[in-house]
């Protein structure tokens, strides 16, 4: 993993502050922004790096965040809208070398692609691994 | 991918109906069950399977979709107390030989687990996967 990059994570539900905590502990400079004071409840106590509390479609949240700066924005709002916007600012007005975004409806990826966005899909993911899961049925049941 | 099995998806939603519709092209036999009727239209024209409207949590429905006699059992509803129950029912009742449940808050999967039920959990997986992603950046990035 990389470990020496100044990374933003939008959002600190389950997926955000996972995030957060894992590339906190892998040594990076981390800054989470969540509207909600009480999300960042779920960072661990050794979380090391700096919360901002605002929403991050608000362009003043995201300079006191210094979007800037960043080598890599990570946006894991539960909302496609907001990663989507965030994304698209990101890249485009504060020119964020890496951008990476949660999109919940893969009808969305195409957009976010063309703007230089990488999607991660979890639905989409989380029905491959389900497939895969399918076909490797154990060999007892493959003799039924 | 298994193509010969009898196999029940609870819940059509973008989950449910994606793995009903290759399950289904893959030449199993297909149930689907949701308590929407409309949730059906997320089914391609091409599903050869059955639709079951009803509540999965009541067992009439269960055997409605003849439960006793599936190889696989998926549940993909958005509540995870809904798989959860679903998912017992149908290994301790049904005796079903397969069941895997999506499972959205981690925290669970011990108890699903416990029960013989494979878990997938969309979260975890897309936290995996942006780690990847964050690890994987382009080398003219990584030497910055």
């Amino acid at each position: 993993m990389a470990s020496d990059l100044y990374i933003i994570v939008i959002g600190c539900g389950r997926l955000g502050a996972y995030l957060a905590n894992q590339l906190s502990s892998a040594g990076n400079a981390v800054v989470v922004i969540d509207r909600n004071e009480r999300a960042f409840g779920n960072l661990s106590p050794e979380f090391s790096g700096f919360r901002v509390e605002g929403d991050a479609v608000e362009s003043a949240v995201l300079r006191q965040a210094k979007l800037d700066q960043a080598d890599l924005v990570v946006a894991t709002t539960r909302k496609d809208n907001v990663n989507l916007m965030v994304a698209q600012v990101a890249k485009v007005v504060f020119s964020v070398p890496r951008v990476l975004a949660r999109v919940f409806n893969p009808k969305r990826e195409e957009i976010y692609r063309r703007l230089g966005v990488e999607c991660i899909c979890p639905t989409t993911v989380a029905a491959e691994i389900f497939l895969r899961a399918t076909a490797a049925r154990p060999a007892a049941e493959a003799v039924r």
